[in-house]
């Protein structure tokens, strides 16, 4: 999967044009349907956005398309498991990492705001909203209740290794998602600053908390 | 605007059905069309919610409803309103009252997820995702920005008295809202915590910060 581009986005190039640089490869052409379908279903909206829309943005037709993914639900579903793979494996870097918890929570503040207003950012926190069948919302919920578990655990072992003062661990876990998940509904690539700014507002935030003087 | 119901929710009594005792003023009725729609709404989605659903769970026609509402999307709008009303009215309270900015921040925010949790809490959330016409939508953002405003100041006046240190006031706000308005997506009525607890959870890690040891 291609990393997000944080800069200016442009169309993704079509890998169907350039067959003979890039070879044919199955799996880049899947890559490159599931890129389009999240960058147009940010712009225009899941349900404004047919196959059709998306085989012309890719210059294929809409049989082409079927060979990649079976359906436009299924798409969504590659889009979702696209930013999910990128929050995943920020995750267990934080995880592995060695230092206090609470820099490895941080870190993983500074990876998850990535994802989120990367090109999968905006799937991966409107999916569950757009009536999917129950199959799949099941399977976006339990994919999304385990990063919930596992940045629970990053917290409990701050406190564990006493860089984190005691808390109530999955309403701290629950404050600092909201906080990086509505970025999707506010945050533009015009902002003044960069996510990587963003979040280490947050963590300031989050780290020393807001009291001043008693 | 009926104020919301935080406990268990029940169908709302049709005013219809009871003329005789409740009289049938005009506005009475048009606030229990905007109390059934914005429930029905968070619990079967904007889009999946015909206005011949809403008469029926009112027990009236459809051209009845047209009495008190001219469309579906004006509906949504009054609920948006009604959730905002609630929002605007704590955050008077908090702006005049006596004390450091800092408590008066934190009674704000324990209003603020009273209202996020309440019955117009969905609508004022997702009005804008549901793909209104554009004079909608810009009146809904610029009701929102006023909100965002006013809660920016509340910051500003606690660093100003010094109840709150220095800090970036707006990214505050952000993560502030982020963590209030993401409720509307996890929490259920059935929940351990009541909204004022959860609120006070989420005012402790504001406040105080999340660093323990250094």
């Amino acid at each position: 999967m291609p990393a997000p581009a944080r800069a200016k986005r442009s169309e993704p190039a079509s890998p169907w044009e350039a067959r003979r640089q890039r070879g044919s490869g199955h799996a880049l052409k899947r890559d490159a349907v599931i890129l389009a379908a999240a960058r147009a279903f940010r712009q225009r909206g899941y349900h404004n956005t047919s196959l059709d829309d998306l085989a012309a943005s890719l210059k294929v037709t809409k049989p082409t398309l079927y060979l990649y993914v079976p359906s436009k639900e299924a798409i969504l579903f590659e889009c979702f498991r696209a930013g999910l793979a990128q929050i995943q494996s920020t995750l267990k870097e934080c995880e592995s990492a060695a230092g206090p918890a609470r820099e490895r929570l941080f870190a993983f503040i500074r990876g998850y705001a990535a994802a989120i207003v990367g090109d999968f950012g905006w799937c991966m926190l409107r999916a569950e909203d757009q009536h999917l069948g129950a199959a799949m919302s099941r399977r976006i919920k339990l994919l999304k209740a385990g990063i919930d578990k596992r940045m629970r655990a990053l917290i409990d072992a701050g406190v564990a290794d006493g860089s984190i003062r005691a808390c109530d661990t999955k309403m701290t876990a629950f404050a600092l998602a909201g906080a990086l998940n509505w970025m999707g509904h506010w945050y533009r690539e015009d902002a003044t600053l960069k996510p990587g700014e963003i979040a280490d507002r947050f963590i300031d935030v989050f780290n020393r908390g807001l009291r001043g003087r008693d």
